[in-house]
């Protein structure tokens, strides 16, 4: 076999057997097929796409490069978002979940660009540990129903290889490479329920509804087959997920809506994921899990588990700290709100210095932009839309209007859940 | 301007600006694009292609990419073959044409793969220099006519970058890639007017008559575009051209074509390239070039510029000399020549030691193949089918007879020109 054989097959836009898909996704491992022919076949299938069954190849071939995490904890549920800006989901889901007897045994990433991550956001507690070792996290789990940490072990280094590459050649963008990359780290990380959360929208990774529709359903497929009980939701991203946008000012609204008090699109996006989790891991209806979820994140239970895990990583809730300084950004238009642009806000929330650029990067935790108004809002000349929390950088207030579309006509709230694909 | 927003925007398939395609070639000229970010976009041109506009653009951003060649001498024709088993018309075409007062200033390269390159052809004639400074290339052109080396001047350093990508990365059947590499370095080498000889064909470049066309058309517009006499020959390329491959080999029946004596499709192809040099050099019809041409093939005049040219580069035609060991091969079967495989035959010739696998090969110019038969000759049981000359690499009867394709029914000799765009 031979990566040039490979490519002019492809090129004509004929099957790839398990055998040359793997040759390939090897060879670039090893070294032995250069970055620059990767290139051409990732843009291949950037642009001619790959066949259900190339991508669940695809998808095991990569799961299969690296090591998987094996823990003996049953029901044991993972959620996983493809990045929107204000989505804190995470820091309640898993606690909420977990206090109803399903376990979260969970690794998450950090922010790059302008969406940020749940490790990021869980630093901002003075003292949360983000690594621990695999005893360590087993221990916890079983102890607890929940642990989280940034990295443990070598999962899927085929994916960290490709998607290095991918990220400077254009081809971020691709289904089946997507597919791969998403669902061989969710395989690898071994829960037995995965619920996933597919952005759409401006501010996020698929921009398009039928794009949405076909990633989604294919990362089911790819889950289902391989035994994992999988669901994915399609959600709104054309405005930030609840008022939050920054990392103690998401981690203090995630408490807020523990305690029962959260924003109603945050609210109805935790208790859908929440939902699904717990319905897939115990095996009972929507409908069931549902009222259970519901019951403890406004009895909260949700948020005694919170505090617990928190607690058991060395984290103290009450050092969260948000910057001293403070811009209110004021409405110059009576009217509906009718967009946020999500991609701006956290572009700007990237510029204050709650996001990175580049992966060396130092964060500030305290900075952020709180929403005052959401889309559908109603607001009237000199009412406030955010509040602009910064430090050191700042940003002005004709960048934060740019993000606004106000209209004299009236404007329905949005939904948040778009679609469900089981 | 950014190398990822262009690869995005053809991803796409919008059209690119000059701007932008000037930026791609000039940042991965001088290193600030990856090979692997010109890899992915390679790779898309490839998949997408590129308008004709786009093309000449690509074209004349490589060609200014390095040096210019500029003789004041006229009228100047040049010839380029994309590369055939057995093509050594440029042998016999150059010195003919001068012989008519056509100068010929022409650079050429060496063999790789199945392919000679005229560089290693006339290499088999001891003494004879390939290289030389441009003073002497312009005097012995405006002495003689006629002056043939191997490099000289950084002619179009962007397509030697690209070319040696896309060789690894399998962009190298991309039409507007190798409109644009032929072009630019035709324009580059100074000439008035191009003949081009398309090879088409099992062992060609292109294989389907219509890329051909696509691919002709637009290299003659590209030369027209540029103030230059285009014309594009598409040739046979299904069976090796005339009797003769490998380079000792192949001067002697160049010789003997110059004497009058040359095979029929080989005579029949350099009479049509040089009516076509003459013609569009001295502004008469076809027809009246066709007369001087054939005059000078069979009057002796065309060899005595052969012999001048030779001389004047210090080489010896006496000591041309081919292997000593040969081996017959006999033919089995009874019956018509339906196919004589040029590729493999080509590959054959290579394994000898005929031609290089990689750059640093070393070439040895005596041994080859020489044909006996042609597609459309009859053959009965025992004739022969060809002598292999080599000396200490062989091949076998069976790898030498699966080159062969013998049929009872009668078969027709094919045309070696297919079509001429002008």
């Amino acid at each position: 076999m031979d990566i040039l054989e490979i490519i002019e097959k492809k090129e004509k836009n004929e099957k790839l057997t398990k055998e040359e898909l793997e040759f390939a996704v090897k060879g670039f491992l090893d070294g032995t097929i250069k970055d620059y022919q990767m290139s051409a076949f990732l843009t291949e299938i950037d642009l001619l796409g790959l066949s259900e069954e190339e991508s669940i190849d695809l998808t095991n071939i990569m799961l299969n490069s690296g090591d998987k995490i094996k823990l003996d904890i049953k029901p044991l549920a993972d959620k996983h978002s493809t990045g929107g800006v204000g989505d804190k989901t995470t820091l309640i889901v898993a606690p909420l979940v977990a206090s109803l007897g399903v376990n979260v045994a969970k690794m998450s990433g950090r922010g790059l660009g302008h969406t940020g991550g749940t490790i990021d956001k869980l630093e901002s507690i003075k003292g949360f540990k983000t690594e621990m070792t695999l005893k360590e996290f087993e221990s916890q789990v079983k102890k607890i129903g929940i642990a989280l940490v940034g990295q443990m072990g070598n999962l899927v280094p085929a994916d960290k290889k490709i998607y290095a590459l991918r990220d400077v050649t254009g081809t971020v963008d691709s289904i089946p490479l997507i597919a791969s990359s998403v669902m061989s780290k969710k395989l690898a990380s071994g829960a037995d329920v995965i619920v996933l959360d597919l952005k759409v929208g401006g501010g996020a990774l698929v921009e398009n509804l039928e794009e949405a529709k076909e990633l989604g359903g294919l990362m089911v497929k790819i889950g289902n087959m391989n035994g994992k009980n999988t669901a994915c939701l399609l959600t709104n991203m054309d405005q930030p997920l609840g008022y939050a946008v920054g990392n103690s000012l998401e981690v203090l609204e995630s408490i807020e809506t523990l305690k029962g008090n959260g924003p109603e699109d945050l609210n109805e996006l935790v208790i859908k994921l929440s939902s699904l989790m717990v319905s897939l891991s115990k095996n009972i209806t929507l409908e069931e899990a549902k009222a259970k979820v519901k019951e403890n994140l406004f009895n909260g239970k949700g948020y005694e588990k919170f505090e617990e895990w928190i607690e058991a990583q060395g984290g103290d809730i009450a050092t969260l700290k948000v910057a001293s300084k403070t811009k209110e950004i004021i409405s110059k238009k009576e009217g509906y709100i009718k967009k946020i642009d999500a991609l701006k806000i956290g572009k700007l929330a990237r510029v204050l210095g709650a996001g990175r650029l580049t992966k060396e990067d130092i964060i500030n935790h305290e900075v952020g932009i709180l929403l005052n108004k959401k889309v559908g809002d109603k607001v009237s000349e000199g009412d406030r839309l955010l509040t602009v929390y910064y430090d050191d950088k700042e940003i002005t207030d004709k960048e934060v209007l740019e993000c606004f579309e106000i209209t004299e006509e009236y404007v329905e709230k949005p939904n948040v859940i778009i679609d469900i694909i089981k």
